[in-house]
């Protein structure tokens, strides 16, 4: 007979599970017959003693099948993609579309932001009459007329999961790399993708802040997208300085909407297209070369931002939003932010400009929270710009009744203006493959 | 304000705790704001990180202050021993008289057996008529007239440690040198000795295996004694092999009495001995070497003896027992193990000693098991003895319908025979002083 404190014991003192173990685990924890607090010792047992890789497969899969395992039933590949989180993260309204227009379908459950980072769900909510409470069917049926589609995530979807995270969210267990890999592997397992393509971040903004450890997290997600069967890949990218120039709900739609008529920013554009030309290479398109050519042409052709309109239309939405930027909804108020000296953009904070952003309104101090979708910040320039005393550096947006003074005097802390030109991060620093 | 979230993350990642935050976690965690499943993360995160000496000080007093604060009152110095638990310890019923007739008081809380090592508890209820479940006035009173007193803990006595170790019992993280001290010295501080001697087990039959864990161990307690301004030492002493010959609850009683008319086999005597003036040594009596004298004319003199008698009496307890043995419960059974070959005894395993004697009867295998008073085991050999094939080597008792031709098979595995003549290990392995 199996005993959760036997378990728990293992792993401390750095012995292997078995997936028999593994899996009793799981299941246990799921149903209630194993207690939080012996759940929680061993999850603590985990961040010292770690996983090995056969573990961690296994611990996803267990998690993966505690709910519905998801079959979209399309007659073509499904490539879908995650992103550990950024500041000004809107990669997937760009690439999915770009995908999709390329003849892969792109399926993608999503997730609402908490904290600093925002969430793809509460972007699109900003569309006015955009649904992404879609029935699962609806969802692939979108997914089957547009080429892809964008909804929240279900509740029978990975329950141990939505357990397991309360839990590690409780007791400061969340920063282990194991751990990590379980919680967004199990989801897109789930999901039934045919292939994954992972943005890990990394950098000050990023979850992972030092490169050695997004790597890992990588490498580890691609190991088990590998052993469950899918074609995996991870791209690592730079999350020193938050991506593009907009950060707020509303304010990323037009971006990246922006984006697909030819006018992104550089590091989104590289961004995107990398993580398009992964996806298509995934789904046997030709090499990453070859791909990152098709993605871009298609993105130029229009037919990216035409996918786009109609899966906004599908999903209830305004799609003349992406020609009319005054049918979203409106901020109240704004703010002009200016240089205060003479120098080089040498920084910009993503942690101060998520926590601006979230004072804003356009991100959740709780879970209960309520999202101002007009709010946010638009900077007028990027880190390695030159800029003269008195310059307008950002704007600031809300229709809330914060203070804008105040929260303006704050934003001295965003940016940094050094005399010297820095020396700039690399958009993309590796892609490791898994196929 | 504090969180239990950042008390774990702390920890997690090796930083030190402010006595204001342990005072924080204990009260939380007794009263029950802090819930099972943070104060087990906590717990586990403290076995990997483990605790600095000012932590576990801070940690053993907060625990020792979560109940009633014994104030003995008595006239004279107060003297308390600890012992980690061994197999055939019958040390206080020997220790505790003479020093009590020595002029020490020895106010003595104990607790009960679990597994395969007794208590002193319910070693003396197999005493005819003897009460261990004291009020705190009338035990009080027994210290004053005989000098010393046994009784069990009462539940306002340190409530963190009962709910901790509960906690620690479900989940792996029992086995911690910060939290076993904390453990044990909470309940030492809590019973208000002026001074503590703490009799550190090592061996295969103690809680620490090795003689470095145990010296880390007796150090840590010796340090959190000091630092809540009481005297204390700590004995290391070995538990290779059962101490005397002796193991179950009447039969424990009985070899005491016998040490006490100077029957004591040699291990038994040095290390109620050494503990005995450790104790005599804390109150002021002299040196060690001065105190072993006084603790052996003691012995000697028969005035422990006298002393445990009395005792025995005031307790409610039939004091010719230490006269007329047969007034014990007698063993219905019995059965003579012999020796299969010749040689010398190089071992005699105190797991398996006590593996035997919990079936038996003498033990209990859950903590509301009854236990059989009159079963055990009687050895009539040592190690280092030389014995020939056929040579009576044991005798085993019960009350029970315990298959005994099965456990005389099984007892095999506790004495090996070997050709060559032992080393023998010191029974007093080092003294630790905290004065």
């Amino acid at each position: 007979m199996m005993t959760m404190y036997e378990l728990i014991s293992k792993k401390k003192h750095g012995a292997e599970l078995s997936a028999e173990e593994i899996n009793w685990f799981v299941a246990g924890y799921v149903s209630g017959s194993i207690p939080d607090y012996q759940a929680s010792a061993w999850l603590m047992a985990v961040c010292f003693s770690s996983l090995s890789d056969r573990e961690t497969a296994d611990l996803t899969m267990a998690m993966a099948r505690s709910g519905d395992m998801q079959k979209p039933g399309l007659d073509g590949f499904c490539a879908d993609k995650h992103s550990t989180g950024g500041v000004g993260d809107k990669t997937t309204l760009i690439t999915a579309p770009i995908v999709a227009a390329c003849g892969v379908y792109v399926p993608k459950m999503s997730g609402r932001g908490l904290g600093h980072t925002g969430g793809t769900i509460d972007k699109l909510e900003s569309i006015p009459g955009f649904n992404t409470s879609l029935s699962y069917d609806d969802f692939i049926s979108v997914v089957k007329k547009a080429g892809f589609a964008v909804a929240g995530q279900t509740g029978t979807l990975v329950p141990a999961d939505k357990k397991l995270y309360a839990l590690r969210n409780a007791t400061a267990t969340v920063d282990s790399i194991p751990l990590i890999c379980s919680s967004i592997m199990s989801k897109k397992l789930a999901t039934g993708a045919d292939g994954i393509v992972l943005d890990v971040k990394t950098g000050d903004g990023a979850f992972m802040k030092t490169e050695e450890d997004a790597e890992k997290l990588a490498e580890a997600m691609v190991r088990v997208g590998r052993l469950a069967g899918r074609k995996c890949s991870a791209v690592l990218t730079d999350m020193n300085k938050p991506l593009g120039k907009a950060v707020g709900n509303s304010l990323e739609v037009i971006e990246a909407i922006e984006a697909l008529k030819g006018n992104a920013p550089p590091d989104l554009l590289e961004v995107s297209l990398t993580l398009a030309a992964e996806m298509l290479s995934l789904a046997g398109k030709g090499t990453h070369e070859e791909c990152l050519a098709m993605a871009e042409s298609t993105l130029k052709s229009g037919k990216a931002l035409e996918c786009l309109k109609y899966m906004i239309e599908l999903q209830g939405g305004n799609n003349r939003v992406t020609e009319d930027y005054s049918l979203f909804m409106q901020p109240k108020r704004s703010k002009e932010v200016f240089a205060d000296k003479d120098g080089f953009i040498s920084e910009i904070s993503c942690e101060h400009t998520g926590m601006i952003s979230l004072k804003l309104g356009a991100g959740r101090k709780t879970k209960e929270s309520e999202i101002d979708p007009s709010a946010g910040i638009v900077f007028d320039r990027t880190v390695g710009d030159k800029v003269k005393k008195g310059d307008r550096i950002a704007v600031l947006y809300t229709s809330s009744d914060c203070d804008l003074e105040e929260i303006a005097e704050e934003f001295g802390k965003v940016i940094t203006v050094s005399s010297e030109k820095p020396v700039l991060n690399k958009n993309i620093i590796k892609i490791i493959k898994g196929y």
